[in-house]
């Protein structure tokens, strides 16, 4: 299950100190040293797995079977206004660990530490265009 | 299942349009209108639920199983550089539309539509106070 050089890994062993939140048999929660907001928790799964692309379905569902719980808890203990859940794959997407993590990040009003630049280009496509995308992603299903 | 006057309940439904990429028992994905980035998609439970913190295991399971399949749906059709996954809840979160949705945005690049403004606060808590903090979450766990 444990990935040589993997500092997530290590974590799970106890090899590498963290703050752990929660723990049980296919998940391992702790805080984000960089705490973007306070209570900034990552979930991680046991299994040791690259990214989401490669990660067995039977371990993405172990994974987020948590997280309600989890996000309860950050609530309960906090009283954010909202949470984001954010997952990052690959250098271009920001990924900087290479075993899938989950952000759980509490959010308390603007300038707490978060927010998404997000550009939208709903102008640039036809429905017939968003048809046509949707056509090419579902024939790539497998 | 179905709430009054949910839009996703009624793409679901089929009684408003979408562009479809998956439809399984649990889930259904198609593409966000938006397009922040091209092929960027939601996957949403079949069964209503406002967001994280109302959403059952049994839920948040069927969904979560799903995703690596379509990501890498998104993947072979458009290749990538990356991806971010992204769920809002609550309107201090983003959260728009109030039933769980699982943004997933294919990355291309800098300038694409996406990124974060993610500003780190690893110099304000000590060691000891992220023991606390963990502490202090994993006495909320139910």
């Amino acid at each position: 299950m444990e990935e040589k050089d993997c500092i997530f890994c290590k974590i799970i062993a106890g090899e590498l100190p963290s703050a752990k939140v929660y723990e049980d048999e296919h998940v391992y929660a702790f805080l984000d040293i960089s705490q973007v907001t306070k209570g900034h928790t990552l979930v991680i799964p046991k299994t040791h797995t690259k990214n989401i692309f490669e990660t067995p379905p039977e371990v993405a569902k172990h994974l987020f079977e948590r997280i309600p719980t989890i996000a309860n808890a950050i609530r309960d203990a906090y009283q954010p206004l909202g949470m984001n859940l954010l997952n990052n794959n690959e250098r271009a997407a920001e990924q900087s660990v290479f075993h899938l993590h989950l952000h759980l990040i509490p959010r308390y009003g603007k300038g707490d530490g978060y927010s998404p630049n997000w550009h939208t280009h709903e102008n640039d496509y036809t429905q017939d265009d968003l048809q046509k995308i949707a056509k090419e992603i579902n024939l790539q299903i497998k």
